[in-house]
This record gives structure tokens, sequence and C-alpha cells, in this order.
């Protein structure tokens, strides 16, 4: 991502791995540091984003596999160019919950659909837009199943898929790690979450300097 | 599209060309001749393509040209694996307002995006279903525009484009026809509704038989 001079970090991982609890204190530490950080998501991130959202997770009925794919990468090309791609031109931290990782690891891996083609949608929607960092936040799924279960959290359409389903994202999320060791910082995300934002610093200190 | 033992007809050109009459003018003529004939659009020619229309067509502010494309393909995905394709099966006639020849036309050479790969992005979603038969109603934009004034309908976000835009479409249209000479019957529309009723019932007999 070399269209600005901001720096884009994005967290991946399943639901209930720690991303918002991350994001925060993430968050947190850079704004003490003085930079500017911009928070931010897919999919839902900007206002046309919230109404495919909508669609995507809360209609009734089955979404064609392929429709789907095209919602997320709507809401992706609409977010990189209105919200991701000003807010780095302005030098600005852009921290982000979930990006075409997540795209390829629930639908290329978890779904009918496959994965380069996945990858290769996103990438044409972000205009080949890819993030400095990824941090993934990588834990078992009965651990994250757990976690969201105590936190009484309410399950959209994708929580309530199978558990297998998760094992099959989590395998592909660490696959694309490997395929991309730069780009990827992957935290083991059973750990106490001071020691993970620890590591998390590190990784962000070493790219920022 | 050999995947049912139905036909698919799409009716192509600007607004205001006549595709509303002609489409009412066949259905009529086909369900004498006792076939079962299914009507349907793209956009929205799905309950969720509703929800999509209704962002691309409503959505107040500005939708990025990539977010706005995979929106059409989006629906087109579903539309294709919920609608068209189910009604083939069954043998039933599909006369369709608007396909992919749309999204060329007024995506790729309108706007700002390649031609190509919005043909490529429509073929995605669909999984390459073409029409048996594509129907253009020629039609130059003056014309139109002076038909759509004296309906004094409303003028969506589209239909407020300029005179110009309206004129690439059109060479747009007509460009794509002689590439698919085959698929498509060009129809001269500023004949008279029964002129070009006749002329279309002809292609669609030769097209039955």
């Amino acid at each position: 991502m070399t269209s600005g001079h901001g720096v884009w970090i994005t967290f991946e991982g399943g639901d209930g791995s720690g991303k918002t609890t991350q994001s925060n204190l993430l968050a947190e530490w850079l704004e003490g540091a003085g930079r500017t950080v911009v928070r931010t998501r897919e999919p839902g991130g900007s206002e046309v984003g919230q109404l495919i959202r909508d669609i995507v997770l809360h209609h009734r009925g089955d979404i064609a596999p392929r429709a789907e794919a095209l919602l997320y990468a709507a809401d992706r090309a609409h977010h990189v160019a209105t919200v991701v791609r000003p807010a780095l031109a302005r030098g600005h931290i852009v921290l982000q919950d979930r990006y075409l990782d997540s795209s390829v690891a629930y639908q290329g891996a978890g779904r009918v659909l496959d994965a380069a083609e996945i990858r290769d949608l996103s990438l044409w929607a972000a205009e080949g837009a890819l993030p400095d960092l990824t941090i993934l936040l990588d834990l078992e799924p009965a651990a994250a199943r757990a976690r969201l279960d105590s936190a009484d959290k309410p399950f959209d359409r994708l929580e309530a898929e199978k558990a297998e389903f998760h094992e099959r994202v989590r395998d592909a999320f660490l696959g694309l790690a490997e395929e991309e060791e730069d780009r990827f910082l992957v935290v083991d995300a059973s750990s106490a979450p001071e020691i993970i934002a620890e590591r998390i610093r590190a990784g962000v200190d070493a790219l920022l300097d």
C-alpha cells in the first residue's frame, strides 16, 4: 500500500479471537504516542457498506454464493476508495477489522467457491490495495466459541454455522499467513490479552520505524 | 444457455427505447401460443436484487465505480441462480429486461471502467450464462429522451446523466451486437410499435423452431 504516507493494519481471525480487544489496545497505544488512528471494518465500514452488510448478514433466505462474494467485494471497493485511501493519504494509521483474508478464508475455504477467484475479485475491487501489516489472532474454534458463549452475544448467520466450518476457516487463515509471511503477524490468541498486546506492539513498532 | 429446456430472451437498449412495450407484446403473443412466460429484469429481479437495486439507484452520495459494478454483478449472480436457471429448467420462456450487455454498455463504455473486465465480472457472477436471444432496441438518445419526457416519468440517477453519455451507451450496445451477431437481434426502435413487434416475433419464431 504505497499510495499514501499512512500505515494500514488489518486484524484477522475468527469471531471470538479478540480482534476488537486488541484493536482497542493498539489504538490507545498509538494515540498515546501522538498518532492519528482511524478505526474501521469490513463489511460495513462505510454508509453504503452498512446497507450491504444488512443484506449479507440479515437477509431471510439464502443468498447465492457468488452473490454473497460479490456483495462483500462491493463493500470492499467502496470502503477502500472512500475510507481507507483518503485516511492513508492524510498520513493516518488505519486499524481495520477484517479485510480480504477474511473473504478468502470464509468464502473460499468455508464455502463452495474457489479461493484464488475470491482473492482476485477482492483485489479487483480494491485496485490491488494490500495492508502494510495483517495481524492474525489465531485461536482454536472451541476456545473462541466458549468466549462468545460467555459474552452472551447474539449469533449472526455466519456464527451459527457448524464447528467444522470454523476449523476450515482457521486452517485457511494459517495457510494465507504462510503464503505471505512478510505481511502477516500471527499471534497465539489463547494467551492473556496483555501478552498478545505486547507482541502486537512489537510488530507495529518495527513497522513504524 | 444449455442448462435447461427453456428459452432465455433479454431486451437491451436505453431508457425510452420501448423495452417494456415490446416485452409486453411478445409475452402476449407467446402466451397466446400456449407457452409459459416468466417476466423478469435486472437489476432487481429477485428479493435480494431489489435491496441491491435500492442501493444502486437511490443512495444519496456517490458510490465508488467498482462498488457499483460489483453490486450489479451481485444482483446478477443471485437472479440467474434463483430465478432464471430454475425457470429454464422448468421449460419456461424467460423474458428479461436488461442483462450483462447493459452492464458492459453503461459501466464499461459510459463510466471509467474497462468493458472487458465488466464482462468477465458478469460472466463470473452468472457462471457463464448467456441468453439464447438478445433483442436490442436501437434508438437515438434524443428520440428516447422525447418519449420519456412525454411519459413524464421521474428520472433516476442514471437517466439524469448527460446526453453525451447516452450516445456512448448506444454506440457500446451496437458494438456488442456486432461482436455477437448470432445472439443479437437489432431492431430499429423508431418504427411503429406493431412493426417492431412483428420483427421481434419473426426472430423469436425462428429461435423456437
